[in-house]
Order: structure tokens, then C-alpha cells, then sequence
């Protein structure tokens, strides 16, 4: 399947890579494809900068914002969540579509220092303004609450035993989406209802930067036991 | 030891009678004592009414606030969390003195429906406020992620192997609550660091009820998987 991806991060490219490997074909969308592909400063998460990542990757093909939108069956938002609104306007709602959008992102304020602030709360959520600015997407949010490499390959954690949450307002765009999931590991896929549940699984990222003070680089995930 | 429980719900039963099984001395506080002792409605939790629950469990103290927190080396804050600080107040900054105070209360507004919202965010929350309004007391908090039940009886779900958070700004209180902690079955007990961390571990409120209502009534907690 075609896959648009917009984010150029760590979890752009980890994402990207895996579904590349998967069998499918990868277009990663930037604001500047010159910029980006020229780009030799790590980004500062011990991933190399996206243009030396793309020597190395030179079967995911790189388009702007609003290519990546076009060429992707299902879209994968990728990008830092306080920066996640413009992208998808750059992107174009003409490209978007009716198209399902996979929300990875969270809105973290590093502003202030680390560890950042969570912007998400009970009463709102980035999941649901895309949802809210973008109507016709079919927003599924899922994979925010795990590091990226996690994301990819559950079996990091505990072998595979883990939660990964899912919502959204469509069931069948929940349905192909879990299939990613399950192409990726995940077997304990949560459905936590509608776009509106995007306020809990955001809400979830202070305990995560917390407990990865704790853990430190250790793979680590949220697991619903039972 | 003389254990102070603030607060007559199912939180405050089920602790309460877990702490006197353990040996503990355990007096419940109140707004009203014969209004609590005359009480007969059920609180809609499936828990008795506190009148009827303390026919059964008479070697149970009961007191007002003041009393309860008087007569208690280790207090626990086991009120609704939007009136905690009026609790508290009642109790009285000389009778809390500078206790350790164990804070289990979530601020839950039920005013819109179910299921309720949660009112922490990433810039304030309910155990850093107790600490703020009495800055004597040992404020740690813990056990808020769960339910009643699974506080303490740590096998409930999954023989053991889940995760019970704490924070607080004293590391003598925090070492004191983990005893606890560990008589209840608790063996991943995660330090989260000050009491500021009360927001993060607040904040996992709204994944915890959405996540009752995928399971239901079957125990389950949160678990940081590695």
C-alpha cells in the first residue's frame, strides 16, 4: 500500500523504515524537501539527521507536505504535535481527503525545559481538533504513548506484552489501522471508543516521561494487566 | 500502628479494613458521625452504606475528621477529591501536624455525567495542593490508579505483576507508605519523584475509566511493562 507519512523525526523515519520493510511504499513529507534532505545535524534523539537517515534509506521517497498527502492511501502524522495543525494545512485538505489519518503526535511544551509539558487534558485533545479541522479525515489515534522504536516492534517489550490504545470515529478505519498495528506485533490493540478518547491516551505522556526518568533507554511500555 | 482514614466511601472501607487485617488500629473519620453510622442508602459503588458496613466491621473507629486525624501516626486521604481540602480543613492543620498523609483522592467532576471528567493537568493537581495548603504534612501520594480493591490486594490482577506509582516530596514518608505498600502485595512500586509528579500519576484517570468500560468489573491496573 501507499503510505504518506509528514514528519521528518525520529518518528517519521522509524515508522517509515518499518513500513518500507513491511512491503509497503513510503513517501515521507516535509516543509522543505531541499532543507531536509540536505540536513546533517542530529536531531538530538540519538537519530541521525534525516538527510544523512536518507543516504541510508533511499527506498522511502521524500516529497513535500502536500505530495506525501497525495500519495498516501493512509496518511501517518508523524510530525511534533504543537506544529501538527500547520503541517496538516500545508498538506491541503484536497490531498487529505477522506483519507485515514494514523495521529502519532503528541503536543509536548519544551518551552520550559524537560522534562516537557503535556498540553493535552480532559476537555481537549490533538486528535480531536484534527478531526474537528479536517472533517472528512478519518482520524485514528493510536502508538503515542510508546517510543518509536516500541511503536514498530512490540516484541521489545516484554514479548509483546503490551497495550497499544486505539480510538477514532470510524470502526472500519480502526479496523485497517489495527492491522498495521498487528503487522508491527501488537496483539492487545485497546479500542477506548471515539476521537474524544484522544484526551486520555494524550494525558498519558507525563507518566511515560517520568517513568522514562526512571527506566532510562530500556524499552518500556504502558500495559493494561488484567 | 494508629492509622487515620479521611473519608467513608468504598476507598475508605476497603482500606480500612485491609489496614485493621494487618494489624493496624484504624479509625475512620467523617463530617458526621451519626449521620455516617446512621447512614443505610448504598453509595452506588456496589459498597454497603457506611452505617450497615460498620455493623459488620465494629473493631473499626469511627470519628469526625478532626479525630480520625488526631488519632492517626499515618493518615490516608480517602475523600472525594473535590472535597479533600474541605476534609482536610475539618481535620485541622494541629491534628495533621506533620504526619505523613497518604493521598489515594482523584479529583472526579461527575457533574456532566459518566464518565466523570479528571481535573489534574500537566500544571496543577490535588496532592500538590494538600501539600501547598498544609505544608507540614508528609503529603504522599499513591494508589490513586486503581481500584479499591486492587489497592490492597496486589494479586488481583495478574498474580502481582502490575505497578503502583508514588511521589512525594520526603523520602523517609515514601520509604514508610512502600512498607505499607508492600503488606498490601505490591512489589513494582514506581517512585515518580516529588509530590509535582501527583499530576502525572492524576492525569492516568481518564485512560483508567475508559479502560473499565472496554473490561468491565474484571480487576485490572496499569502496568509500566519492561
Amino acid at each position: 500500500m501507499n503510505i504518506g507519512i509528514l514528519g521528518t523525526g525520529m518518528v517519521g523515519q522509524v515508522v517509515g523504515a518499518a513500513l518500507a520493510a513491511k512491503g509497503h511504499t513510503v513517501m515521507i513529507g516535509t516543509r522543505d524537501v531541499q532543507k531536509s534532505l540536505a540536513s546533517t545535524e542530529p536531531n538530538g534523539y540519538g537519530m541521525p539527521a534525516f538527510g544523512l537517515w536518507h543516504k541510508d534509506n533511499q527506498h522511502i521517497k521524500v516529497g513535500t507536505f502536500a505530495e506525501a498527502a497525495k500519495f498516501g492511501e493512509v496518511l501517518v502524522n508523524a510530525t511534533s504535535g504543537l506544529g501538527s495543525l500547520e503541517a496538516l494545512n500545508m498538506a491541503g485538505a484536497d490531498n487529505l481527503g477522506s483519507k485515514v489519518l494514523i495521529d502519532i503526535a503528541n503536543e509536548l511544551d519544551f518551552s520550559k525545559g524537560m522534562p516537557p509539558r503535556a498540553l493535552a487534558n480532559d476537555t481537549r485533545s490533538l486528535g480531536e481538533d484534527i478531526q474537528t479541522a479536517f472533517p472528512n479525515l478519518k482520524v485514528v489515534k493510536t502508538l503515542n504513548t510508546m517510543s518509536a522504536f516500541v511503536m514498530v516492534n512490540a516484541a521489545l517489550v516484554d514479548n509483546g506484552n503490551s497495550t497499544v490504545f486505539i480510538n477514532g470515529n470510524d470502526a472500519n478505519a480502526k479496523a485497517q489501522v489495527s492491522e498495521i498495528l498487528k503487522s508491527f506485533g501488537w496483539h492487545d490493540i485497546m479500542d477506548l471508543g471515539d476521537i474524544t478518547a484522544s484526551r486520555s491516551v494524550e494525558m498519558l505522556l507525563p507518566v511515560w516521561l517520568k517513568s522514562w526518568g526512571v527506566i532510562g533507554n530500556t524499552p518500556f511500555n504502558f500495559k493494561i494487566a488484567r
